[in-house]
């Protein structure tokens, strides 16, 4: 595909460039652009009809976006940014380098300048840094003719026409009506007669997380974002929800296998960026470790008089640290997804005491197999190392699941409090339990 | 809320409890039933409008609605079930046993029925399993006002009329166009003047995660999906694809922890079953942490002559099964997101050699450092120990990118292959790699 573009720009086929550019998704067309050597950008961009340039301005990467506004002239410029809804213009601004910043804005009309500021000042992942300010808004004495009357002719340029919000002359949000709802009606209709009242909304304070989820629970196209005097500012559209949804399960991902969330994809990130998001834990679990070797150096003496022991410490903090996360992982992402909450976890390590029950005797009985039948260790031994077993995946798995639960309620992040952190504390509890059970059985 | 719902109940004021449940949305409306005492359901649930309580059957869990179907009358069964989207009484009809299945099959009609039978068919996961068949189609020579009195006349019972499909006699799908372009349009335009051509769509057979990211990646409300022989039999909305996305991305945190995937949320789920989730891989994972007792006990005379060097086992295994993890995560996530194809496992390795060159040194004069001042070791013992950890960071790194490709190209799930069986495979390489650099410089 690339090729071929490259040689059609090479022998000057515009008219056939733009008949295949006309046919593709603007998605695929960004996509095409940032692959393509930078030169050829400008040119290419040109070719695209202005509402579709528009679109796939949008779905570049920022460096490619950067690079285009500098070759613009101030009239495409303005072109461009006229055709742009709002919240793609301030994520676009907040990408770019100040002297960029400010060019853009210089080429926006006043009106644009304020709300553009407005956007920008929201905290960053709050419904009001994600929410769009082009809607359709109604009058609750409008019938629904008038109201198609105001669709037709503000709708080109509104992020989404299918549901309208109903306000009053103040701009608090009184309803909902949706696009559905209006085909369906008589033209003749009061909105207020079929409006939906007491609709869902969000205070632009909220976190995006929160927004995102509230979408996909009611199964919304659209969710009303309002101020702290209850006026209606915005809506976050669903394509953003979903957006959200994808960076946020990402971001926990990361967190849990101990990497700095990065908003950039891995391949567009440079190695020492990388380096930068996964350094940290990786000095601060190094650190940490410090705590077993305090353990097993406590334990010298036992160690050196059965050196059998050593071989199973890998296994036993192996076990226990999987157990651990498994728990952990789990209560994470019940936490993310809104279907756990701190109340539960009575509930919870209810459930988690019997899961640790059933899985620590199973392990152990396997180990105790495995050390008699393949190891050949004396039974004294298999005893403690299967008991050190058992206990290590109840404490593991009750650490794992109560743990990310405390992070939440003293407002920390529950992910950060996953796999890497809890490993270390389980590694460092294992095997405290084992040499205790050790040298209580064969009292050294 | 629940006990005062209750407490309505008790004091028989139904026309109260009928106006608070009409303020509320339907998934709230579940989420209460859900929690109520199961004799309460049937009554409230009579509360409920038609329309609403079709809504609320939906999103109540299984076992309520199982409980409800057990109680209705022939008659309420049979109007429930007109009221249903059909890929949502089949997701219904999925989860109930075999005697409710025959019930439900005996009150639907027979073209219904056989269309039922179709959905069951699609293989699991696939577009053809969580499509909807009630779309809005349109022919190309209609004018926009025919197009309009066909969505009057038959938009009620689709679910979604904001993207609306142009098909021919033989049901190939021709183009697309949206209620925003017919609402914009003039009443005698003819479709075929104004829609799309060239749409985007998938086949039954294609997984469902690629529906939800083609979804996501357009930003369309809904998707088409085709048959073998070209014939549009469904559409997917952006709501089941938003339920798909979320499910797939804890379905690969959950493998990425050693957990088998469910489809129940946590708190439904019975320690039996929560029990069969882990215990599989935990009992895998403990049966190969027999390569790390295998190595260890290779070098038990090594470990005998100079037992300090046992201390460091957990810090070298820990740093080894983090990095490993930080790279194989990034890579299964950067998969699932499309981000990352197999053909760019080179830029991949040469990113991750850098990053672990920078974490690998970084990490080893931390680890002198803290050696020398706060362990006081030998300046050989931590040049060993520091040799073994920049090497065993960069062999993780490079097994922790590699391998979740290499499993994608296998056909096997990239997911699987990340922290656990990872961990487990750097756990092993990180003592050989530690105890063959202590006996080369030691020399025992």
């Amino acid at each position: 595909m690339i090729n071929e573009i490259i040689e059609l720009i090479h022998t000057k086929q515009y008219s056939h460039l733009k008949e295949i550019l006309s046919e593709m998704e603007p998605f695929d067309i960004a996509a095409l652009y940032d692959e393509l050597p930078e030169q050829h950008m400008p040119l290419l961009y040109r070719l695209l009809p202005k509402e579709t340039a528009a679109e796939v301005f949008v779905e570049l990467d920022s460096d490619s976006q950067e690079m285009l506004i500098k070759g613009f002239s101030d009239n495409e410029l303005k072109e461009v940014l006229d055709e742009l809804y709002l919240d793609d213009a301030v994520d676009i601004i907040e990408e770019m380098p100040a002297n960029v910043v400010k060019r853009i804005l210089r080429h926006t009309d006043i009106e644009m300048r304020s709300q553009i500021n407005n956007l920008l000042n929201y905290p960053k992942d709050s419904a009001g840094s994600i929410m769009t300010i082009e809607f359709v808004d109604l009058k609750e004495d409008m019938t629904v003719q008038d109201a198609f009357t105001r669709i037709r002719r503000t709708g080109l340029d509104k992020e989404t026409i299918y549901t309208c919000y109903v306000t009053d002359k103040n701009r608090i949000l009184l309803g909902i009506v949706t696009a559905k709802e209006l085909l369906l009606a008589e033209e003749d209709c009061i909105i207020s007669d079929i409006m939906e009242t007491n609709p869902i909304y969000v205070n632009t304070s909220c976190d995006k997380e929160e927004v995102a989820l509230q979408l996909s629970k009611y199964d919304f196209l659209a969710l009303p974002v309002v101020d702290n005097e209850n006026r209606l500012v915005g809506i976050v559209t669903v394509d953003d929800a979903i957006d959200v949804i994808q960076d946020e399960a990402t971001e926990d991902i990361e967190k849990m296998a101990g990497i700095m969330p990065s908003e950039k994809p891995y391949l567009k990130t440079s190695i020492v960026d990388i380096f930068k998001q996964r350094i940290p834990w990786l000095l601060l679990l190094m650190v940490s470790a410090s705590f077993t070797q305090a353990v097993i150096s406590h334990f010298t003496d036992a160690l050196d008089k059965l050196s059998v022991l050593t071989l199973f410490i890998p296994m036993l903090m192996g076990t226990g640290g999987n157990s651990g996360s498994q728990a952990s992982v789990t209560v994470i992402r019940g936490l993310s997804l809104d279907e756990i909450e701190f109340k539960d976890i009575f509930k919870i390590i209810w459930k988690e005491c019997g899961v640790a029950i059933l899985c620590g005797v199973t392990l152990a009985i396997a180990t105790f197999l495995k050390l008699l039948i393949f190891d050949h260790v004396s039974i004294t031994i298999a005893i403690v190392v299967c008991a050190a077993m058992a206990s290590t995946v109840f404490f593991s798995k009750l650490v794992g699941c109560t743990l990310p639960l405390m992070a939440k309620k003293i407002g920390f992040d529950p992910a950060v409090m996953a796999s890497p952190l809890i490993t270390t504390i389980v590694d460092a509890m294992s095997l405290v339990i084992y040499f205790n059970i050790a040298t209580a059985v064969l009292s050294f």
